[in-house]
């Protein structure tokens, strides 16, 4: 092992604290320093020798550290900050707006590119893992049908929803795939699936004291966009139930490629993840990949890049020689 | 689109036929020549403008062939071949002997590399997919274990050692995961597992007129190293239910990585393959390389490569715009 790569956090809600975490878990990577918004006295890292400071002052650091892992929000943070401190730093980002990665791209591409920094954008498990098994699946398996399935997993704005409704006192909702979908895919039916025909939804409710369960479960039944055009399941809880058995961040989800190749013989892909916290798995994703963001930059390789660019050796702790040796 | 990729296969047994099958699926492969050891006019290729051709003039195909497929067996073929026709073309080669890869690569890598060629070793599902979901979750999950199960398949060894069997007409031999096994790795439980405990062993036994089908049964449970150490299943079956529903050459398996992050947050990553061909499927994997080792060796990237060399991009038929806008 030579020299550790040195890492920079900026932005400390769930999915930096997340990074934190995953970073101690290596032997590579070491984490030099949190970058906040807020008065940075007021955070306490749960790790040794970490600075925090506050976001201002990061332009001091650009010799201090080899990739920042920006840990905002894709709404507001990230298309602000990605383009400015990709000027600076080699970055990595798990900016999950699908529909506008294409404009985030080039925004983040420009600033990277004149400034000779790598900025590998969109990391993580949706965008990230699936996105990779999305395009690998197709580019091996040329005829036949992809399917992502997501789920068994919190939806934050499912949940948010419930909550709205008259009654309800607190709640959470689980997407689910459906079962006889996922099997009828797994069978090489090659189903035409819509996401309702695909996904289930389950809520767990605590009501008011004194309030109409039965209205609270027609009135989630039946709210549009949300849940009308889904087989919705509603249960009641106590609130001690609900702090107990619903308080972590589960997500997950399926992609399964079925083809046929030959003559008529089904071949089926599948990745899957099981993840009892959403945010620390994608925090893990996006450590790996500072790795690769480092590589990159020191061959050369300058600009915004994504899941796509990179080799599974970019993102090992191991060298080549042992990966061939002991893993291939 | 621009020009299709020509490509070369060399060998024509299941692989080689499973590679034919791969690239006519295909739109941005062209396959120009099957090479082979017998007389070439004795093979009826089932594409259409393909030329056979004989393995000793394959040297004269260097400026119509962008890559050959190299669709040899391990054991004797490979070692031989792929040496030799690393000097000449860019190459794709399934090699699976996992013990003597870094032998390989070595014996690839020299002559590939003075030749300004890029040759990609060891392509297919395990070595190949399997090996890159090994690595890539463990870069990824840094604590933990990972698990290998292979199965449901057909295993070619076995199958011939109860075929030696007294009393057996014919038969054939499936490696089956443990149900057991499976869901304790599954449910996070990090168990140490032998290749024993992973896996049970299924027979289905033609029985030859009038033979002990009781002794038949006890060989088998006892034969040493092959199955006296597994959960055997041994059922007797007729000619017609062998043909019938155990002639496809099924294999698949699972890798599956199963780690803790945070506070007792249980991560379970997990890939799966449920094959109906596995030389189809191996040889669609080997096809789609192809396109990589094409663009490594347009890039100036010479010499012996493995999948853990390869960015998914590379494989991709589809553009990078294209798989940014509509895959990531």
């Amino acid at each position: 092992m030579s020299e550790k790569i040195r890492v920079g956090i900026v932005g400390y809600g769930n999915l930096g604290k997340g990074a934190v975490k995953a970073v101690q878990l290596t032997n590579d990577l070491e984490l030099v320093a949190v970058f906040t918004r807020r008065d940075p006295e007021t955070l306490e890292i749960d790790a040794p020798n970490v600075t925090t400071v506050h976001i201002d002052e990061a332009k001091n650091y650009t010799e201090a550290i080899d990739v920042m892992l920006l840990c905002g929000g894709s709404a507001t943070d990230l298309p602000e900050q990605t383009p400015q401190f990709a000027k600076l730093f080699n970055t990595v980002d798990s900016y999950d707006t699908h529909a506008k990665i294409p404009e985030y791209f080039e925004s983040v591409n420009q600033p990277a590119s004149e400034n000779n920094k790598t900025s590998i954008i969109s990391v993580g498990w949706d965008p990230g893992l699936f996105s990779i098994n999305r395009v690998v699946s197709e580019a091996i398996l040329s005829s036949g049908e992809t399917y992502t399935f997501w789920g068994e997993g919190l939806s934050q704005g499912h949940s948010d929803a419930v909550r709205r409704v008259d009654g309800v006192k607190d709640g959470v909702q689980y997407t689910i795939p459906a079962d006889d979908a996922m099997d009828r895919v797994r069978n090489g039916e090659n189903p035409a699936l819509s996401k309702t025909d695909s996904h289930r939804r389950v809520c767990y409710i605590v009501p008011e004291e004194g309030a109409d369960t039965e209205k609270i479960e027609q009135d989630i039944k039946t709210m549009p966009d949300y849940f009308v055009d889904y087989d919705t399941e509603v249960n009641f809880i106590s609130e001690e139930e609900l702090k107990e058995n619903h308080s972590k961040a589960k997500h997950g989800g399926f992609v399964i490629r079925s083809s046929k190749t030959g003559n008529d013989n089904n071949q089926i892909y599948e990745f899957s993840l099981k993840l009892d916290s959403n945010p620390e798995f994608t925090a893990s994703v996006v450590a790996a990949y500072a790795r690769a963001a480092y590589r990159l930059n020191k061959d050369g390789q300058y600009g915004a890049k994504t899941v796509y660019d990179v080799a599974p050796a970019h993102i090992s702790p191991r060298s080549q020689e042992e990966i061939r040796r002991d893993y291939l």
